[in-house]
């Protein structure tokens, strides 16, 4: 048992760069933003499936465990809306903070809620990946039936089709998912990655 | 190139148990609750460093990363107290899922908040640490003046002064940092991960 005078009262801490050394890659947003039935959440679940077998830490954020939890508060109101990204982007920098790569899956289509996410990260630690289709394509998918009802009026404010969507003018990552399937957007991330050094060749052992 | 026809639309999903499996430790929530400067924050820091070095993947959850960020929009009402805690439980309860370890350092001085965020989470998710200090040690500790403050006035309804501290009637672990030191409390918890097979011996090198 030791003297309470022992006690030192400072806070260490790790640093990012600690993480990246120790993890052997560079924890960071991928953003996927484009329609709905794009292709956002599986070819984000997917990437999340190969670079846990190659034993990097990853997480899928997006509507299934955010809606329902953090932001279960929250309404379809532009001003919730706004909040809803908002407190998307803070919950993304606290997991690149702990060394994670979070992949993100959100229409999110303003422009300026996608630069003020950027903005709220680091040089690098945000990747605008946008996952590009036709609203035809995604029309023909329509694997929820959403653009069936948006289209008879049953859903307001319907993106691509009643409400706005805003193309990213630069993103770093463009999936075209009308052209290229699942394993091709995996292996084209996975490619950026690399090149853009945020996993060196010996981490990934590019299984797909 | 493939045709669009090969893209499989499903959601795959990596569980809890298959993290579990290939990190070799059960993630889960530590929630540090207990006096301003009873020692929470400094021991989560600790134990945050001490993980590192073994490979485990853990985070600090405190004042310092959530008010400023996802929780900038709260006061300090009743109502935004509230929130303030459920926030950081629907947070926590997202970093589990992807395999963390969750320092979660709060005074949270209410029974009923801690309850809420231990019925969010999975049986054996959520580990309560009371950081079992007396006030009047507390108070003599004081590094940033906050019981001065608070004895004069300035500061309103402050823990332990002049709002009350529910002390935790089951919780799993008890600090008592007036009477053990920094690296033993360290210790105690280590010991607790090992005897209660959140971490396996031969993950943890017991490096402390």
């Amino acid at each position: 048992m030791a003297n309470n005078r022992n006690i030192v009262w400072h806070e260490p801490s790790i640093t990012i760069d600690s993480r990246w050394k120790s993890n052997g890659y560079k924890s960071s947003v991928l953003w996927f933003t484009g329609l709905s039935a794009s292709g956002k959440s599986t070819i984000a679940h997917a990437l999340d499936e190969c670079l846990h077998e190659n034993g990097i830490h990853s997480y899928v954020l997006d509507g299934d465990n955010v809606r329902h939890g953090l932001n279960k508060d929250l309404d379809l109101s532009p001003a919730s809306r706004k909040e809803n990204i908002r407190r998307i982007g803070e919950v993304s920098k606290l997991f690149v903070d702990a060394g994670l790569l979070v992949l993100a899956a959100f229409i999110a289509p303003y422009r300026e809620d996608r630069r003020q996410i950027r903005a709220l990260l680091d040089k690098g630690q945000f990747i605008e990946v946008f996952v590009k289709c036709s609203v035809d394509e995604c029309e023909r998918r329509d694997p929820k039936g959403l653009y069936n009802k948006a289209r008879k009026g049953q859903l307001k404010e319907f993106t691509g089709i009643s409400a706005p969507y805003e193309i990213p003018e630069n993103p770093e990552i463009i999936l075209e998912t009308d052209k290229f399937n699942k394993d091709e957007c995996v292996k084209q991330i996975l490619d950026y990655f690399v090149d853009n050094k945020y996993i060196s060749t010996s981490t990934v052992n590019q299984k797909i």
